[in-house]
């Protein structure tokens, strides 16, 4: 008998429930005892909710009884969720979590007192919601040297620019769209800037290395500067366009990890994952390519993923599962020093000194509104940034090409 | 310290070395203990082999070594391999397998007698090769109920099919092709009959209904009648053709297993799995759609598989990783009694007849060679038959179209 206690009762925390209760002897069945929910911790009252009898306010209750032998903290945010979180794990607690940005800036510290309580800190949830990633790179992979990770990360942006792929739409008009549908927040920065997609590939980083991945230090562009224009351009040359987080091993031991929208040849797996699905390529140096897909996010999705970590922690009270993530500092490679092709939207009195600025690239045979395409060949980072500037606000947009 | 047997020193059993020593470091580091390969059983000798002095012949010094505390079976078919695993399992060592008609024939028993000696069975190399299946269904998705299962789970087929697409050429040619590229056995049968997708759609099923699905029983049609023509009018249609397995749990509890070829839809996210990759669709009650894609075989992807198992038997010795398997059988839906859309490709003059047989359904302006096709509306398998025989050999070929 294992008895959960779920903190904030929220989209996800209500639905960590439902799946407990639901699935409940499928549950105990796998987990190999009986198991259910003894508390919900919220502020709030949910008189009339089937579960408000579980309902408390003081988390002390939880801390403070031995019955509780796992604890899901589904409240998000780094100040209360890291206290309770450490006092349960300290307390020799399980803590299953789909809190991102928790994960991504406490993460070694959490897993090392969990190790030292003899007890766990799983966080399936928190990187590809429904999409079983963490399992899957931490055992099903463990055999392998991982060289590459590579993923659309976030569903958010990619219902945008698949909405602004389909429509023809701009990025303002399509945002407020999903914001209507309840596919982006009122305060939509933490996806539209790439933010959400940075912390998901800082863990998958952490884990692929098995040292620290500080997230702030990851260059992360997010795609507000999209536009219908280049939708329109990038769909005519056989393209379509996502934000994508990458992070590749390099031979001198560092990591090469940014967060970018990328133009993708539409007969690329990738391009065919659509609205909020996201899709994760992990590349290893034995297995090659493998890729998983799901829903990125969603209620039950992300809960189905948090009460995984719940059964697995339930088989293993007492023990602490293993987990590769080091507090040492990862090396970051320099974005500066890398090389890509660049698809370049710029106003068509340009086109002569672009090219020559980069000569020997793709020139799209199309026009649009005084404006003309180009794709360079592959040319640093730096290089291109230095060379661009040159152009001054000729230059409309600029998108790296992936491949 | 965990010592590592390998029984038969063939491509997967080479590979199995190969990862085991190259990638070391990073094996005893997941696996809590150094682990390394101590025999290696096969009959014949390999003279220069840098493992040369490994290699034994005789099995019982492996059965009577008490350091031995993982077997990998890399040698294929139900014989030896059988009495082998048995013998393994009975002593308390772990086995981990790529043998796919071994698990599909005697897993339950294999599972049992392991469970009986604290030990573990494994076998996520025998479906999937190189793409984690098992692990994802066993664990990641534990907390979900699975309604379906489907995939393309064979690659020697898939290449097969992805080269008559895009070369326009007929089956017969594009066989010689992967057999002398090694992409297809001399004896390609276990492949193009679906034998092979049939045994692990089997274990799948098996998985997910927690019964056995005994993979003899399952309906299984292969590639063999696809023509060049089927290709031609299919993508003038906007489909391509793939052969999935497809499990379907019932309202009534049944489980409805079968292997077919289909026409999917270009759109669809298989329709880009091409060559020899492989993808599995798995739809949970609480997350939705999954997918998982990879090399579906080759050395080193099924070997990195099956040293995975490997670290997992090695992280539990002396305790079994359950599996619900029962050998109790599952119950299967009867085909008969399932409607879809076919795709009809007909002598020209017998249009009119097929027409009137199955009105209401998508006549395709297009001619070949006397050729035409229809696509019918959704219809019974039984009544198709039973109306197609009145077609006689105007009937030219008839493939199922999914969704």
């Amino acid at each position: 008998m294992v008895k959960v206690a779920v903190l904030g009762y929220g989209t996800v925390g209500s639905g960590v429930v439902q799946v407990i209760k639901d699935n409940n002897e499928l549950v105990s069945k796998r987990s190999g005892t009986e198991v259910d929910v003894k508390y919900i911790l919220d502020l709030r009252e949910f008189p009339g909710d089937p579960y408000e009898s579980l309902v408390i306010h003081d988390f002390n209750t939880i801390v403070a009884d031995p019955e509780i032998g796992v604890v899901c903290e589904t409240m998000g945010g780094v100040g209360a969720a890291y206290a309770f979180t450490k006092q349960c794990l300290e307390a020799g607690k399980s803590v299953c979590t789909s809190n991102k940005e928790l994960v991504a800036k406490h993460g070694p510290e959490l897993l090392e007192i969990a190790k030292a309580n003899n007890c766990s800190y799983l966080f399936e949830a928190s990187v590809g919601g429904g999409i079983p990633i963490i399992r899957p790179i931490m055992d099903a992979l463990c055999a392998e040297k991982i060289e590459s990770i590579l993923g659309i990360l976030n569903g958010t942006t990619n219902y945008i620019l698949t909405k602004m792929e389909q429509e023809g739409a701009d990025f303002d008009a399509v945002l407020k769209e999903a914001q209507a549908l309840g596919y982006a927040e009122r305060d939509p920065s933490a996806d539209i800037e790439g933010h959400d997609a940075c912390r998901k590939i800082a863990i998958l980083s952490s884990l692929m290395t098995g040292k620290n991945v500080d997230s702030e230090k990851v260059y992360t562009e997010g795609i507000t500067k999209i536009t219908a224009e280049d939708f329109a351009f990038a769909k005519e040359a056989g393209y379509t366009i996502k934000i994508l987080g990458v992070s590749e091993a390099k031979e001198d031991g560092s990591t090469l990890i940014y967060v970018s929208p990328f133009l993708i040849n539409k007969a690329h797996p990738l391009a065919m994952v659509n609205d909020v699905f996201n899709a994760i390529f992990v590349t290893g140096n034995m297995v090659g390519d493998t890729m998983y897909y799901g829903k990125g996010a969603g209620k039950l999705p992300t809960a189905s993923a948090v009460v995984a970590d719940v059964i697995d922690a339930a088989r293993h009270i007492g023990k602490n599962i293993p987990c590769y993530w080091d507090a040492q500092s990862a090396k970051l490679a320099e974005l500066d020093d890398v090389s890509h092709k660049f698809f370049v939207r710029i106003k068509s009195e340009k086109l002569y000194e672009l090219e020559n600025l980069f000569p020997g690239g793709e020139e799209l045979d199309m026009a649009f509104g005084g404006q003309r395409v180009y794709i360079t060949p592959e040319v640093n980072e730096k290089e291109f940034r230095t060379a661009a500037e040159k152009l001054g606000d000729g230059l409309l947009g600029r998108i790296r090409v992936y491949g």
